[in-house]
């Protein structure tokens, strides 16, 4: 979508806060930070920096702050709710090459620029056995700096938790330019507030993160996998529900529906699924019981009428989670006129988890939309991408309120509006039924830790 | 130790704001509330409450702020930093008749009143196979509030993590009064701040907590243990930091100093413990697999040259646990004129454990103090109390020199000055060298929450 008219705000200034190389005021440079990888509508910003220090990140908050420009900080450009788009213009701060990385394999844990790409870290840490572990779908993208800020999680959530369960310590540079530390490389404490925990998930509302020391896991001696196919989407959800709530932990347990089968069949020359609800189960562990938890796994699915159980290899299983990471290219892809018209993410108790997704499918049959659907089911997280033609308003306008509608079903389950993508803009809206009162007090949070209001503006927080 | 006299708040407003029954202006209750399971000094009340509902904590705290009257929250009262020492007089909010629990076992969540003490929470939870898990010591005493309230854990955060892992939804009264939920109950969110995490671990500095919704994990089908001796503490402190180093995940692991076994074995008439450096490691999980676990954590003590290792049955294992958790009643029975001067919580980095288990023995020496030893080794979590005769101010004084410098050791280590008792009166002298600037951010959001600083005062946040 084409960038909107940005008010200008004059950032000279950046030319004797930061090194020549390190700040861009071309077009044709700004043009590329508008927007992000969301379907929202970007916004050009009047300059571009990419520090490659804390200290020039606090150079660049202090001198923007004195002036009131707006700083929207960026690194991998990968959310999915316009997290990084610089809504009131000003200036861009790119994390991306703020990238060193330091492993304690001892300590079961790495301290990382913010601008270190997830892919990148976990191939460092192979070598050491050990691997950061929330498995997202923009796993070659997006960066731990962007994760922290949108307290991201995918795939192996449901057994290893989301960032801010492996996130220790912060090194965070205020709005007004103070470098700080927030918690320490030890696996628990009860020292004061939590900072970190108010710096995770703020989307770079509240400050910039520039150094993260994250927790590891090791790299499990074992895996199974099984793409299971069921009668109906409700089976399929079902069976999710009884084997988290019977306390099995599995390594990450997905949600395909129909679907998005047909969407990824039709982008695919060489690879074909069969066309049923389906559940793409993994089981982690260092010893041989693994076995006795695929059994239990396959009898919960047989409770539940299982089509069919096809246990899959290593090399298939490479396949398979890059076929689920393609559901996003490959929806976009299915119908040349069309594209996604947002990237729904609902996250429910895992007992409506059922209700949900027959929710998805109702509204859409209802607003005659077609919705490929997929989710990190295990954690009651459901993604949904309703598909339209970008130039039938009407249509986008009906892809909007099954967004809307799913939303608030989520929220009246005792769900949240977002799982894993952050509010960003496309979220907001949801916030004061989502959270009421409590908004009141993120909103005092807001105004202490940035009164000027300069950090990624109308982001997050709704408008008072 | 004799409560400290204190400036008289004038507290008959309390009468017209809450039922009669649930006020003491008597002396004789509010010199029962001067006091926690702490050595730190008392400091009498004005006023003891325990409302029966949010909205009586809600009508207090709204009088409470209107006249500036201090309000400290409590409920077990086992706090061991004098979290709950009323320092600057007012009222005692005793939250331990707010004690509903509904559980939801499908969610593997329950939402329980503050006042729910976490064994018989635990006990109700059994019949679904379910556990809160983090395993405390004082779990006979300690309320589900008090633990959110410090983010206490224990035996099993090695497995389980501690209280905030498994905080989903708080519902908290603000100090003026205003009823807030943060959170939902759902595993994973990123929908704006997490305000949960401000209130976790903030002691009743920030907000009353009065319900909390907990995430559960299941009850392991198969449990192991051995009890296992080593020449040396460095030998034995080594051998838990190559098994967490190794990426074993065990239900518990425990360091238990020569000295702690001496002090035992004088507790008992009926039970004599080896007196050598002890580990006691167990291990949980859902399949066999568990035995190639014991196996391999069994392995890993001989080669740091075990001397015994000794398996424990359910039934030796529950005399062996309720031991581990006598040593602090069992430190202060030990010389009949003496006592335990404070209880030490320091925390490190798990390859750091060796050296602050040494360096505690080696100051112990250095100051002629006995001071029995014993850890949650799996967290780099040690706990150290040093026996004093609390006539002998001199003597005391040592003991305080040895935390002093033990507690700046962890520090310098890169780790924590506590790592689940919180801060209370104990720890804010160590708060501006453990946090740095981050102090600063701290204390914006105590005065943002709590402007006429009303709550739990003179805890946490060292004097500005």
């Amino acid at each position: 979508m084409a960038p909107e008219s940005t008010p200008n705000h004059d950032c000279a200034f950046l030319d004797s806060v930061i090194t020549d190389s390190r700040v861009a005021h071309a077009e044709s440079v700004r043009e590329q930070y508008a927007t992000d990888a969301s379907p929202h509508s970007g916004r050009m910003p009047d300059a571009v920096v990419w520090p490659g220090s804390t200290d020039e990140v606090a150079a660049v908050l202090a001198a923007a702050n004195d002036r009131g420009v707006p700083v929207t900080p960026r690194s991998g450009g990968s959310g999915l709710e316009g997290n990084a788009i610089p809504s009131a213009g000003g200036i861009v701060l790119n994390t991306a090459e703020i990238e060193h990385v330091e492993v304690s394999p001892d300590d079961l844990q790495a301290t990382v620029g913010a601008g270190v790409v997830y892919e990148d870290l976990n191939e460092q840490l192979a070598s050491h056995g050990l691997r950061f572990a929330p498995g997202i779908s923009s796993s070659d993208v997006a960066t731990i700096g962007g994760m922290v800020a949108t307290n991201a999680s995918g795939f192996n959530a449901v057994r290893y938790g989301e960032t801010r369960d492996h996130v220790r310590r912060l090194e965070v540079v205020t709005a007004d330019g103070r470098v700080v530390e927030c918690g320490s490389g030890v696996v628990k404490t009860s020292a004061g507030y939590s900072l970190k925990d108010v710096f995770v998930g703020s989307e770079g509302t509240l400050g910039v993160v520039t150094e993260v020391t994250l927790g590891l896991v090791g790299i499990p001696k074992h895996r199974r996998a099984a793409l299971v196919t069921f009668p109906s989407r409700a089976e399929a959800s079902r069976a999710v529900a009884d084997a988290i709530g019977s306390a099995l932990v599995p390594g990450a347990i997905e949600f395909i529906d129909t679907t998005a089968l047909t969407v990824l069949n039709a982008y695919y020359d060489d690879i074909s699924f069969e066309e049923q609800p389906t559940l793409l189960l993994e089981l982690h562990a260092n010893n041989s019981g693994i076995e006795e938890d695929l059994a239990f796994a396959k009898a919960i699915c047989e409770d539940h009428g299982m089509r069919s159980w096809d246990p899959a290899d290593e090399a298939e299983l490479d396949d398979i989670w890059q076929a689920r990471r393609d559901k996003y290219p490959a929806s976009r892809a299915y119908h040349k006129e069309w594209d996604v018209a947002l990237v729904g993410d609902v996250v429910v108790p895992i007992s409506r988890y059922p209700e949900i997704v027959e929710t998805v499918s109702q509204v859409s049959e209802e607003l005659d939309l077609l919705t490929p659907c997929v989710g990190h089911a295990g954690d009651g997280n459901l993604h949904f991408t309703p598909l339209v033609d970008p130039d039938d308003e009407e249509m986008v306008e009906r892809a909007h309120e099954l967004n809307e509608r799913v939303v608030r079903k989520a929220i009246d389950l005792g769900g949240s509006s977002t799982g894993e993508h952050g509010v960003g803009i496309g979220k907001r809206k949801f916030m004061t039924t989502e959270h009421g009162p409590a908004i009141e007090l993120m909103r005092s949070i807001k105004e202490t830790f940035d009164p000027n209001g300069i950090l990624n503006p109308d982001k997050v927080l709704p408008d008072a």
